[in-house]
């Protein structure tokens, strides 16, 4: 992303909530870039000029809500042993803050659509940056450990974070790591089975 | 449930299948019970002659689909040390099945209302069901054990069955259980952390 001035930062901030908050309420498919400019009060041209199409918006949600190159970079220098248990709590931590929260409804909202852009801006967005985090000999078991790892994330995401399945949604962050912990490493560095 | 004669019985399945259809395409809040018994064509007083409620209604569609204690029962006869591999291998094959296929669509659907049926329903009538498998000194342990293995199974439910994400959505099931196995195999006998 090139650097924005600081007015247009804050205009392109504008649209980002107004997305957010109109797509928490509404399916994808009936939210048009229209209302979202109606809603930020710009002009519909901004909205295009910004984010190009209503998937490159959502794109820019992800990013800006989630920050995966911010919030996984530290994991590069993290021993390779760690792994498993810093995930674990980087994630968590990040679905408990308020940015997190605020794209849960989003996401809950995403995954009720019949539309493919959620699994495409993870996979583009998300598990693109992991995967270079992710041990193996060949790009094929990189993507074996990485989905597994994804089975899991959004498991505890939709259990602890989303539905609040108890006891789970009350562990706190050490707790969960010590749980969950192992299960991240085994994918990440153990052994999966034969597809590996 | 009390034994239903034949024709008792197929009007029932009727109303069941209406519901699913119903649910599969608008939101649990909005569909009414009347709009059910129109679409199964029956009075809406039998929809509450056989259900009781909405809730009701979708409990026992929950049971019908899902069978959770006709697909759970042959696991209590499991070496407890293989617990884990052929859980993943039981619920994969139902997920896999017309039936799960059929539940999926109601699933994704009750996710994005803001209902409690969805984990309440799951709570008492799967997670219920499954408690006396899972082994424990108490109740506090087993509920621990097996919050995780729900988190690793609908993490798989979501990312293999619903998004689709590869290479894990084309695991065949021996890879599947090779892969995730060891996982709820631990959540179910393992050490899982201070919390237990």
């Amino acid at each position: 992303m090139t650097q924005l001035g600081p007015q247009a930062e804050a205009t392109r901030r504008r649209i980002l909530d107004a997305a957010i908050g109109l797509l928490a309420e509404q399916s994808f498919d009936v939210v048009s870039l229209r209302a979202i400019a109606r809603q930020a009060k710009v002009d519909p041209s901004l909205v295009v000029h910004y984010f190009g199409s209503k998937e490159g918006l959502f794109r820019a949600i992800v990013e800006a809500q989630l920050r995966p190159a911010e919030v996984l970079a530290p994991l590069a220098s993290v021993p390779v042993d760690e792994l498993g248990e810093r995930l674990v709590r980087t994630v968590d931590a990040l679905w408990s803050s308020p940015e997190g929260r605020g794209m849960l409804a989003v996401v809950r909202r995403m995954l009720s659509s019949g539309t493919d852009v959620l699994p495409d801006a993870v996979t583009e967005q998300v598990l693109g940056r992991v995967l270079p985090l992710v041990p193996g000999d060949n790009e094929a078991e990189r993507w074996l450990r990485l989905s597994l790892v994804a089975s899991q994330m959004s498991g505890m995401l939709l259990t602890r974070h989303v539905l609040g399945l108890e006891p789970l949604a009350s562990l706190t962050s050490d707790e969960l790591a010590d749980a969950m912990g192992p299960t991240f490493q085994r994918y990440l560095t153990g052994d999966v089975g034969g597809a590996s």
